[in-house]
């Protein structure tokens, strides 16, 4: 007799079968007596090129229902761990990027006013920017692992102080991010300006482009990394898809050539184990230009590994 | 205040927002307290030919998140009329046709015994006649309205008794049908014998081919229906896909050129009212070939029309 | 030697090389010396439901190449008739759409100052209503062809006033259309309310569902709607590419089952000859669900018929 | 035990399954023996748009597995009145059209040498200029009935004289076709010269626009043909897929909206019954454009209906 | 003259053209006389996801049709050194799980009657169960070397006991294979339980993660599985696409990310070379997910490595 | 204010909107002016499988509008040092190769005569014949880096001694390249002889497969390369894009699977940094095939870095 909530089974439901709630969990409204809130963010209006990401939490879902409870290399056990619930999408307004941020920062208010953690699932990457802001009120400054091909540290787009690209420079003057240990990994391609990449240096943020990353274990990296934050300090990751290369993570609104394997990305979440993360996004999934439906699914096992890394995460011997 | 569910508005939360229950619909775990029970039968395994048709169900609900609570041509309000409910997929055993067929059976035994009219959303063909078996203890022998490519009489496919392919031969020789108040539409294309729309006919069943709708409404078809079945002989309708042209619904299993256009298709299920409709499915949409999703839209709303023809549904001045 | 811009012709250069310009004209900054300006309004974030309309414009340009500059059924000679150029695309704020709707009026001010009529490509319906105040400046109220699936004369969506599905509404109250000569074609499917159609009907408009046009020649049609408006008053179109059916124009946002034919889309078109056409525009087209490509190309098509509608347009014998 | 080659059965082997042989009939090295011989011809560089109808016979192949040996609208069987068997492909020197067109030309008069008529599986419509050159050294000018959008007579492309679009040209001006006896029917849309379509008319082709097709059927154009052409004069079917609408047909090279529905399509093949048709060929179905398929199985079975209307086809009471 | 069979060359017949048997290889009815039957399994009714495994052999074929007959790597020429035919494939009933089981296992008992080993081309896991079992009753016990993303030792699922999750339980339970002498390569993701892998290692097999061998060459483990295995063992090789990462493989119904890269596939198929193998099949590929074609040819691909390291292939100095 | 040619900034015009010329460049007739020259070269009947090829200079300019101006990595900026522009496409003769080849060579002899270096979009690798031997005309013989899953050596094909496998053995012959100066990379699968990589070698070739690259950087190669080549002669780059695995770049006619990874291209063209390099071409991108745009985005990007690599190119500190 299960004491948290347990995904529906293969064997009571076939996987193509059933609600596809996130990764088969019980739905509920609201976060309350969860440990851990799995929420979908579907806006898209932020984005500069390719739109789509508004379905990303439906598709994400969709395809969910293949990752079963326990992570075999790690041997993780989450929903022995943690009572983990799908409490739905934020009802973004969808014609105005302005109100939505004020409406998604309020949700996570009340969710974290209610105990529980949240895992995110957008959505563009300007979801992150109200997250943090909801969280720098209970947390303070938090420490930040973030996995991307573009530093997001933009001042404006076209005259725009807030969104998809800028977000990171906001939190950081904002003081909800310490730049001293904020880490962000995959940067590469191209940008408006041969010191794009600077701006955040010139904060203390460490910068880890794909480049540092080709041919290697990013196991040193996260050791690294672990190390600079500390323990005790509160971790958020934000997770953008298109860190990850474009043959791994097509769906995407802009993909960069030349990015990070999925065993990186991997060893990212993993390398989080022994920190205290306190929330997480993955972001910028566009199931239009997902034909396979791939990304998506490697959205929710990357989900799935988020959970694993939680704190107080069981593993079984 | 609403007396009845009422799908979830697209001003509280965006259409492409949300869980992707039937109609934005409650869901609810069987059909206790409900009129109208909106089923899943994710079965593919008695497909000849092009698999898919397991998500179905799934597709289908993510695409009627578009169909708003009121038809504008028929001016009815199935949600004003009626308490409706999303209850979710029957649990088949995708390894085993025989099993399969029971548990589809006991399911609607159940369903039927809480007092709900079913309106499925398949899956393969297969699925009408363990529901005709179940519907048959309650109503005896109903008459039976067949949209369809194919006359799905065969005896036997592959030495099988049971498939998609054979559900109407089973059907009329087990009683379940009444030939004499049976009408298919939309037969066509080639056949095994040149006599494969015979056996029904010599039962008979009315045979109207996809040739004979050509060109014309099919509104005078379906007051010859209307006559032939009588206002109380409970009626049930069994609507696959691929009666309708692949041009209109190219995500399916077996398309067949030449086939209804989705105003016939309309025509059809609207002509149904004033009948004593008891159940019906929509079967054979296949997502994997349906790659804008707009097939399963149309099948979603060739279900709201159902709704819109059931007995007792309001209509507007 | 030509008079006016012609299309590169595909025996100087092959249709699938070359610079992807409207039918292949040259292009222009700016409206000056043109009769004709064909312009691209990227814009979706007034969408509710699937994005990607932004990139309409670039794909219907893209499959203006195969358009030849005559129109066979009609002899329609419209580059023998008009100076018709290419000038782009509005810069959108593609993160506002509050300062996208004055971007856009203030773009056809000066495009209609410089003496030139516009064509518009979308983009989403969001954009007509900029242009119709633009064009309200020179003409007064304009009489109005609409065909689309929807009515778009919501008072409000998600609380916002302006959006692809409230423009009718907001332009009939502000008086930049006269209701008593506008006309809806193509209506259909479901609605928020019973009434959704009604309310444009209170105000005069004449509302032609799709229902009202299955099976049958819209060339009578098209003669009473000529008659309803008249020879001198200025006239414009819009023309959701939404209201042709899905299986003709897959690639849309909202697309509804039902709809009209492509015979009966360019039956409209072509009976606006004898008006006094001052503009038009063809929206909705969302290249992500264009698998194929062909809803641009039907796109390009109704575009380049447009042109041959406008008055004066010379006819060969 | 039959007489004939008969198609492998779906009892003896699943649809999906076995080799893909057109129809699944044997297949034979040569026309030695049979009254058909269906033949692809691989062809895609006379091709002015789009390519890829070089993998045309491959996918009609693969499509025509669906094909059950009876039609059940004519009741026709052609696999008990003829021996019909798939020879496979003309081996085109796909670096040269030039040479192609030699080869092609070649490979049919050793097949009309055997005693074959030729069923032909296209590859782009250049192809049907060979075909005509090896049938006239048998039968003399033939009639023809052409399907197809466009009128294919231009003179030149690019300064060639043999291409997809000049074969009529030249077939009329060799001779090798009757242009009194010769029937175009679908042509549309735009050209390059208002007059386009006025060179065969002028040379005594009956020329139906789609426009002339629209919301009717041709079974009364069918019978005019017929009798125009005559009961006993050697008939030609050239059917270019583009014929028919690209919302029935989108893969292919060159769509153009507003073209023949299915009905009309079959219409035209059906009403060849009674001619003296002594050859055909479906050209221009080009597979990548081709998303789910349906356009290959419906060439496939507008290619059955073609052997169903072969002089001599038994058809059961 | 070749001794034996030989791929049609591409300079003989394009290679977009011919019919499309595997490797352009001459077909036959059974094995007699051959070295090596190259033999389709289309069954995926064992699949517990996505199907369409059953177009796997169809696909596969035609993509093979790029493969030429040299192996530049290894310099291997296995059409110099074995009769090798594609003998169509097998007749499975596609209704039932249990019948197919059967007919898979009589079907290959009578191809190796005729002293041919077996290369096989799926198809859902499910089907090397019944090859294995045939091989047993020829060669006793096997070795094997099994990649997977999946371990497919479950007891049961719903309740079933063979399915393409089940298979090596029972090969094992059933003496099929040495557990001793079986590794498996690429196992990942998430599991049921914890120790979802466990059970084969405590039965004797190696298990080798994704997560062991990322970043490196897979030379040193075939080096050692070499040795384990020992040149005189029966060998069978069981290659689940799936095996390898959804980024080279994406065409497949349960992908898992983090799998083998397609060089890491390679150095295993040729890491074979020097081991007596006796048998091999590659399954999971599924069509409608392979959007590019492109899983089919490397599919295609692996099994011509695979007729390169089976023994006594030639390789060329 | 900038020297030279800018691309339209993303703050000026959304990136989805404007006209696609490539990198946003202005675009002219004729190099005039320019010290390097945008070229496409839409040919694709050089092909010996799938084709679409011709569509790669369209896709490849849309997808550019992604690429910024700067490179993160090389801190490179092209648009500060050169004069860059796009002249659009060369007008090839679709129906004939050989005109084409000729068209070609013409074309680029007047582009080098304006003194503008050319890097050109491809279309098949048939086009580097022609741009070899207008470059010889001016610089002699040239080393040459040659990227590529094909050695593209075959004497004749289908009895062609020009098509897109032919060309380097055309062009060592001819001298328009100096073996011993000349590198293949990426080489790899199968082959219609053992030998097939051994006639370059032969003559002095650098011949590196793929296998010799995996798991690496490819820096030590480059730097050997750039020693042996050395810094002051002529050196052309030619990328087919079908060296790097299918992966990355799914969008090619004649992929083969186990190709250089995106690092490794990346790699391979910064790498030719230090030399002289006095043109490039990026060929075999096919559009049909690239189902997400990826491939065409990943082309841009390479022809990006190119820019990059020229000699001259500035370089931020």
């Amino acid at each position: 007799m299960p004491e948290f909530n347990q995904p529906l089974g293969g064997n009571e439901m076939p996987r193509f079968a059933g609600h596809a709630s996130m990764f088969r969990l019980p739905t509920q409204v609201g976060a309350l007596g969860l440990d851990v809130a799995l929420v979908g963010v579907p806006l898209d209006i932020g984005t500069s090129n390719r739109t789509g990401s508004r379905f990303g939490p439906r598709q994400i879902r969709s395809e969910s229902v293949m990752v079963r409870p326990y992570g075999m290399a790690t041997r993780a056990a989450p929903f022995d761990s943690f009572q983990v619930g799908d409490i739905g999408d934020v009802p973004i307004n969808t014609f105005s990027l302005e109100k939505s941020i004020e409406i998604i920062e309020h949700f996570y208010d009340e969710v974290l006013a209610a105990g529980a953690k949240t895992v995110s699932i957008g959505g563009d990457h300007t979801i992150t920017l109200p997250i943090l802001r909801a969280l720098h009120k209970v947390h303070g400054p938090v420490a930040l692992v973030h996995v991307d091909a573009h530093a997001d540290v933009n001042d404006q787009m076209f005259g725009e102080s807030i969104t998809h690209g800028t977000i990171f420079r906001r939190a950081i003057e904002e003081g909800l991010v310490d730049p001293a240990k904020m880490t962000q990994i995959g940067l590469r391609a191209t940008g408006y300006a041969a010191d794009d990449f600077d701006w955040a240096k010139g904060r203390g943020v460490q910068v880890v482009t794909a480049e540092q990353c080709w041919y290697q274990s990013l196991a040193p990296l996260m050791s690294a990394v672990r190390e600079r934050i500390g323990t005790d300090t509160p971790v958020y990751l934000s997770f953008d898809i298109d860190g990850l290369d474009p043959s791994v993570a097509p769906g995407t609104g802009t993909p960069e050539p030349g990015g990070l394997t999925t065993p990186q990305g991997l060893e990212i979440i993993r390398g989080l184990w022994g920190l205290n993360v306190i929330g997480a996004d993955l972001v910028e999934v566009s199931p239009p230009y997902d034909t396979t439906g791939n990304t998506s699914l490697l959205a929710a096992n990357l989900i799935f590994e988020t959970l694993c890394s939680l704190p107080g995460c069981k593993r079984r011997d």
